[in-house]
């Protein structure tokens, strides 16, 4: 099993990891895992490239790194792992739909929209105190427990991380002054700790010493910084046709990502006064998106954004190479690179 | 060591575990951790009894527990089991107040109150994650790999639990026919697991083997379920001058407690009628609170909640003289029961 074929293979065995984990949900409460399936996509309407397994990106990684460095079993041995990464995740979407007041995700009403804000409280936490029994199988796979335990460490080292992306993005939405400094540091909370975890989490239950890992590790902490810079950069100057949102919709929402700060920071004293002024309206119409989106280019910031994530991809594959592993190793993990550097959704 | 003073020493120690963890949080985000020692009385205004500290029930029992089968060296041991219990009973605290909309707690505003919702969802979130690496702190004094995974398990599996009884509590308020079986099944998830899991994990990291292990979690399931219905009794009939809130503040407060189910069980057609067309006015005025603890006299409330309160304890010490311990490691633990059946506040 090669490319395609073997990564569907793993996302279905992560996925059936999932599925049972769930189940346990429904033995206790029937409405958490009805919840909870509902968000993953497991149960409801969904089309397309909406449908669940949409990307699998944080479980891929954790199963790729470990097969890097450990071959077939080894990547068996992660699965585990990579379902409870991919729990991790979908509880912090949960919690943060509420705390975002978002009424939609995927198309769909949010789990807050359907069940209201207390019962979706509740699914985000059963589904992350379920992610631990997920991890917790890979000590009935032969996986050592000392080593469970370093990852359990781990695990929950990264979710302080997350949430603590997730306040600073709260208290940013307060302010007019983030710099992109302060913004990178908080999306490698939000969003590039969680692929660092996989990264190096993968490669520590595949068998690799701490400097192997620790070189893993700094691939997905990097990759996960280019994936986001590359939200972003989406976001803002994406096709519509491609992304399925309209054309600049942060913009239109107003969103503090990256483009506008880096914008706020080259502008001189009379664009930044006028992007205030834009920003501080209750809404942006297209007609001011246009605007914004005239500044950037006057600032050449599409072209500061793409390098920042042409930078972050190199420092990924640097950092692979770094491992010393051969090609062959390597090679899903390269290419998974490759192919989120050229997404264009 | 004996008593009081050795219960304050453990005390202590789990505090200062309970401290170091909240710590880490601070390195991460600032606020986290500032929400998390105000929401734990360490900062902020408190008077007397509510001053933290205040009951500690959950981790003493824990300890005790683990000292009753292993003596110092096993209470020792399971100091941070105790930290991670308590940890996680107040991330389940903070994440309530926001469900139940409840604006103050131990008279001072809660977290969702004083930051906004979205904060204290963070809030709660970072305390849970805390609380494992509070728990891992085990695996560093000595405690065997494996029972420190077997602890993760149960502890993950008590969240689910204590989530599932908040599923159902907030269920049951759109209800008016939920029995007493119903309502002590959902008691039993949302308070008396935690209390089971922290016996039972107790003697289990003290070295207990799983008959002993089981024998004190059972006594924990049903000393925990007899502290709920007691906080019931304590709630409808309790003198305000013990309590420190209105005399039957949970009549006032239509709150589906212990009390006005077995009344809606125990009252005939017109009865029943009655306190349901109570029940469903928008508040419920002194008059007609006399109205509701004269339907409780003539139905003999207090005394059928009364003998729900002494069956468990019964059964608590059952459970415990049933270890087949001696006084001497037993009487901690029975003093504890003691202490908690004769309680009025």
């Amino acid at each position: 099993m090669t490319g395609a074929s073997s990564e569907n293979h793993w996302a279905e065995r992560c996925l059936a990891n999932m599925r049972e984990t769930v189940s346990l949900l429904a033995e206790r409460a029937p409405l958490l895992a009805e919840m909870a399936e509902y968000h993953l996509g497991w149960t409801g309407e969904l089309t397309g490239q909406d449908r669940y397994r949409g990307k699998m990106i944080r479980p891929m990684i954790a199963i790729l790194s470990a097969r890097a460095v450990g071959g077939e079993t080894a990547a068996e041995a992660a699965v585990p792992l990579a379902a409870a990464i991919e729990l991790l995740h979908n509880f912090t979407l949960i919690h943060d739909d509420i705390q975002d007041n978002s009424p939609s995700r995927r198309h769909r009403p949010t789990v807050w929209a359907k069940w209201g804000e207390a019962q979706a409280i509740n699914a985000g936490d059963a589904l992350f105190a379920a992610s631990h029994l997920a991890l917790l199988h890979a000590a009935e796979r032969g996986v050592s427990p000392q080593v469970v335990i370093d990852l359990i460490r781990g695990f929950d080292a990264t979710t302080i991380e997350i949430v603590s992306g997730q306040v600073l993005d709260l208290q940013f939405e307060q302010r007019q002054d983030v710099s992109s400094a302060e913004y990178i540091g908080m999306i490698t909370g939000k969003t590039a700790r969680i692929v660092e975890f996989a990264a190096g989490g993968g490669a520590w239950i595949g068998g690799a010493g701490p400097d192997l890992s620790a070189h893993l590790a700094e691939f997905g902490l990097a990759l996960g910084l280019g994936f986001q810079v590359q939200d972003d950069l989406l976001g803002t100057f994406g096709a519509a046709s491609d992304t399925g949102k309209a054309a600049a919709d942060d913009i239109r929402r107003k969103k503090q990502s990256l483009p506008v700060l880096l914008l706020r920071q080259s502008a001189g004293p009379d664009d930044r006064e006028r992007l205030a002024a834009i920003y501080h309206r209750a809404e942006i119409d297209p007609g001011a998106v246009t605007e914004v989106l005239e500044l950037m280019g006057r600032h050449e910031i599409e072209a500061q954004v793409r390098e920042t994530v042409t930078r972050y991809h190199d420092r990924a594959v640097s950092a692979l190479t770094a491992t010393g592993l051969g090609d062959h190793a390597l090679g899903p993990l390269m290419d998974l690179t490759r192919r989120l550097e050229s997404r264009t959704t």
